[in-house]
């Protein structure tokens, strides 16, 4: 799939749209089909036990499919989650970023669709799976 | 379901094991078979037009259901999430908090699976549906 | 939700156009913002131990969410499933149909989302859980 | 992860402890972490239109699960699905079986998670993305 932002201005976009998620997430790179993104664990992502939070590895997998998509449409567009999904399977490390693989599956005029694999970076073991679905705004 | 644990237990426990949280959740009561939380929106929950970003969403739908639990459980068990899913609906109202209404469907020997209704304080439509699932660890 | 199709004409409509389903599927009776409908169960629908099948259950849901949004949208639309997640909770008990209760949480211009409760008739116990989404295509 | 049936050991339990849907499924080959299995789709499977029915789908990705699963601890685990998802994203194409790659992305002692591709036999573009979790049942 073409691309039509690099990855350097997918995060210029993020910081200046997510000012909320500032320093949380990082784009590693553009892939064919997606994009690979980081979670910058620090301590207000972890539960009792070390573990990061679900709710932050959801995060991940939200923001790694919404990119892939703007990186493919452009940052105009006004792209929603619908729904989303995620298995939980192993502990992540400690004192290890995450990595969220996403993959667009599809990437329709109203609907786009992309999974997500979770790891503990340097680990190949996924911590976590994904799914996520996008409505796509109707261009004016 | 009998109920072991008192709202005001469970917020205390709430309080000292997931610090991080502190001040993004209260517990409103327990119900029949579940419980009511709130999400107290705050500018760190939003997300370009004043809505409540999804994972925040997914957050409170993943807190109540892990306090349904313990309240029926009790405190000592570590319950871990294994998996989720969650359908946004309509975009939250800003300036009101997000109450989550959870039911649990199963409280089983190893899984416990719930699920939560979203909505805008006093609006009737909800803005998101959630499940998830929860594994119970074995009695020592 | 404004219903503009009885139980009896979603019947003919399903006997009609689903004549693979003729005979495992039957409307209970249209609900305020729903449908109930049940799985006549047969032998065909069975896994070894006399329970029924994921993947009828799965199909219940899904009839149940379609047949509830068609009442309220007409039988001309050519509405899709998108995606359809299901928990499942406990064994169905052997000789008994199953009875779907469907709710539509969103019937919105593109979007549909449903949810379905499903119970083996006259026990209170849920076996299982579903949600489902469906694609309504634009009005010609 | 290392097999302990088959291919055709796996064909032969299918057949045996699942009559009811002989002719439906066939194995085509075991994975380094998966299976791919095929429905071999006839006219009872379609919907109007002439695409295969959404829970013919799902019952591949559960039935190929459940197979890689038993591949790898053996036909005597009494092994139940507990929870599946499925993102339906493209037609498939009339004439043509479908191919389901499914994957396990964790074997635990307790739940078994695996996702599955559906695609239109010699078509690149994914029709269907599923994930499935299993509970396995402790050994005696």
């Amino acid at each position: 799939m073409q691309t039509v932002m690099s990855a350097a201005e997918l995060s210029v976009f993020l910081e200046r749209e997510f000012p909320q998620v500032r320093g949380d997430f990082a784009i590693d790179r553009l892939t064919e089909d997606g994009i690979v993104m980081r979670l910058m664990v620090a301590d207000r992502h972890l539960r009792p036990g070390g573990t990061v939070s679900g709710p932050n590895m959801f995060a991940l997998a939200d923001v790694a499919v919404y990119l892939a998509i703007l990186a493919r449409i452009g940052p105009v567009a006004l792209a929603v989650t619908t729904s989303g999904g995620i298995d939980f399977l192993r502990k992540p490390e400690a004192g290890r970023d995450l990595i969220g693989e996403a993959r667009l599956l599809k990437l329709g005029r109203v609907l786009a669709v992309g999974e997500v694999l979770i790891r503990s970076e340097g680990r190949p073991e996924p911590v976590a799976r994904a799914n996520m679905t996008y409505s796509i705004p109707p261009k004016r």
